[in-house]
């Protein structure tokens, strides 16, 4: 592309912010949206807050970095001038890799090979020199279930891959995934002494992904762990050339007792409603493998940047705007469930937005409330057509506000493009680099266009 | 983000293609675009022509790359069992970057510091040993004017950069490229020995981008070159400190004669009425920087792709779907003039749309055409909201097919998200590794439908 062919005289024309008057409750705020986009395009302070963000490091629940990162994010909340800073307390599991962790296949003949994995959150250990087993490869819960009790003794591998032809990836991850959260408990059902699965993503790299996985207490827990999609295509032809071919996992995670951690809370306090909440949140807390960019400092630095930026225009919101990092909510939800067991009777939460699916170039959001509220905010979505995040749909929320959600709070989920989202997802890809400054800066826009309008003219 | 909490009921419930008549002219078309968008998914097609292409390395018009690349068109196409495929012959311009290009600053000291730097497309070289002169650091052409006979024997350092507050990235970069493609020739009107400029990318980086430039016959020509963002920034730096600092530059640059070359072109040949064409095109050529994955490899995966999605459904459309692969984009145009100029005279082009911005998620299309024929394009719009990317906006195209566009013919330009292209335009950034194969492939899907609806319904 030589030259570019669209000439933004729409921009150019844009009257400033002090000519017309968006703030008022006349419903017109066609002036509103293009200087806060350009606003925050032009201020790059949500890549800075992230960038800031990330020196602290991975920010697993229970560990050092992620009592850091509360303290940080009080810090920068304050420094920004929020209203009511605070840390909300909360109890955390505290679950640690530790410093082992090593799976290898063993051959017929004896030969190792490495295989690139990583346990998943919350798996035992191994033993020390760890288990030595046979390998079954299982592709379907069908299969698992036909093979039964022929995987005592024996490795469950559960090899099933994202479907790549799903339009949206979460439905993808979501076929897929279900091997990780209950794979350990359905090995063990059959008396398998451990389970490794392909990573749930599509980048074909050697990068293994974690995540969180169950247990039953009912049945033996058994080590589990998450080979890189390269090793377990490397696995796979193994055992087709080799049936008895072994794997070793040794690993030396374990739990701890839980922790003491918090939620961090900042708000501007509504001018004339102060008691009707629009909570804007994300989670502060991220897997152990990189420094958890996308997942979840890009909504940590949205949530903050969205606060910023609405006091940046000079607006001053009729009802409060809240903003929570919650803290677990890769392993336990104890932060959203704290938040929403907490709530002040004398408040009354009007919309729970939550920022949790990458710092993507944002499309627009999705909704979980009855129609008539639906409708009363999908009349706003023109307002994000220039940065084509219009697309408000039904249904759409976060893990962390879904106490909120289920105590009938209505909620709403800032959706960004997220086509490449799992290529990142809790790995060691997922760090600063992965995220474009310019992407993150609209979804921040973005946030702070929605709050803004719903703490204006209510719901 | 834990759970996708979308359960895209939509998807598993779309029947298949063979239980509807997507093809026929009763104007439903509702069951053909999710089949559609899910085999260019699951097929990964568009990826592997875009690796494939990525092999013959970069692609400057004249050069043995591109030579290699119209054969691999040509045979792709002709594998694929494209219709008529063949190469039309053009002459093109041949300008060759030379080994060794070097900037540096020399400070009032004496100290020499290397500056990451290369030679814009169709720069003179300078004479062996380079040129060394002071340095006149220029922010706008009016401040250039001012300055006038100051910069007599000097260099002019252009070190305006991309306003990042547009909205559209393209829009910055309009903004500032004129100091690459005019530098040369105002500087020198003013008595300058060279010029070079700020690279026209926002990703801050020590990779400078090249692009054409031009020269004017009756002014001097003086080399021109690219400083890296970095580069710019320490001799910005510098320069505060040490207005008498000089800068050396040595570039190998020179233009040959002309050479032969060619756009590839390849069709599905309409059933009905064969002589009304819908072109689908990108270009061939790159800089020689990189790979020219997303400018413009992705747009030659995504015209192929569409050719073979719309067989392999298939479809057979009543009128011709026509790609053309065109040389010559980045620097002369030929390709493109030369397919406007050599129109067989028994057929009627009813539309042109070009794949020039990128690889990355599709968002929509810009149609330039008349009102009722953009209203015929735009009401198709919701058909592609599977994957958001039902932007229908007025005005768009792209540079191959703008000769055609002069001549009155109704011309469209797909629109990926651009907000992070200039990261990579033209630079040692623009590789393989840059481009998701799921956007990737969504592109091509969006573009293998919308040449499919025009050509089953006319325009």
């Amino acid at each position: 592309m030589k030259y570019a062919v669209i000439l933004v005289s729409l921009l150019l024309g844009t009257p400033g912010l002090g000519q017309t008057s968006p703030g008022t409750s006349s419903g017109s705020y066609d002036s509103l949206p293009v200087p806060l986009f350009r606003k925050a395009l032009g201020s790059g302070k949500a890549y800075q807050i992230l960038a800031s963000l990330m020196k602290i490091g991975p920010r697993l629940s229970g560990s050092e970095q992620a009592a850091k990162a509360t303290i940080w994010g009080r810090d920068v909340m304050t420094s920004l001038g929020f209203n009511r800073v605070r840390l909300q307390p909360v109890m955390v599991p505290h679950w640690v890799r530790g410093p082992l962790e090593r799976v290898e296949a063993i051959s017929g003949n004896g030969k190792k090979i490495t295989l690139s994995a990583c346990a998943l959150g919350g798996s035992v250990g191994t033993p020390r020199g760890g288990i030595v087993a046979k390998v079954v490869e299982i592709d379907s819960w069908e299969e698992l279930k036909r093979i039964g009790a022929g995987v005592k003794g024996k490795i469950v591998f559960y090899n099933r891959a994202m479907d790549k032809s799903l339009i949206e990836p979460g439905a993808a991850y979501g076929g897929a995934v279900d091997q990780r959260t209950r794979g350990a408990i359905e090995a063990a059902r059959y008396g398998a002494v451990g389970s490794v699965i392909r990573s749930v993503t599509e980048r074909s790299d050697d990068v293994p992904h974690t995540g969180v996985m169950s247990y039953d207490d009912s049945i033996p827990k058994i080590p589990h762990a998450a080979l890189s999609m390269l090793a377990a295509d490397r696995l796979h032809e193994l055992l087709r050339s080799d049936p008895e071919a072994r794997l070793r996992i040794e690993l030396t995670c374990k739990t701890l007792p839980d922790a003491e951690s918090a939620n961090v809370i900042g708000e501007i306090t509504g001018t004339e409603k102060p008691e009707e909440v629009v909570l804007i949140g994300a989670h502060l807390d991220s897997w152990d493998k990189g420094t958890g960019a996308h997942d979840d400092g890009a909504g940590c630095a949205h949530v903050i940047e969205a606060l910023r930026l609405i006091r940046e225009m000079g607006l001053r919101p009729k009802r409060t705007i809240r903003g929570v990092l919650f803290i677990n909510e890769e392993n336990g939800l104890r932060g959203g469930k704290e938040y929403a067991a907490k709530l002040d009777p004398r408040e009354r939460h009007i919309l729970a937005i939550e920022s949790d699916a990458g710092g993507f170039s944002p499309q627009g959001f999705g909704i979980s409330t009855d129609s008539i509220r639906f409708a009363k905010i999908a009349r706003w979505s023109s307002l994000f057509t220039p940065i084509d995040a219009d697309h408000f749909t039904r249904g759409g929320g976060g893990v962390d506000i879904s106490p909120l959600t289920h105590a009938g709070i209505p909620s709403a989920g800032l959706n960004p493009d997220t086509q490449m989202y799992f290529d990142y997802h809790h790995s060691d890809n997922d760090v600063l680099s992965a995220v474009n400054e310019r992407e993150l800066e609209l979804g921040a826009a973005a946030l702070a266009l929605l709050a803004y309008l719903v703490a204006q003219e209510g719901l």
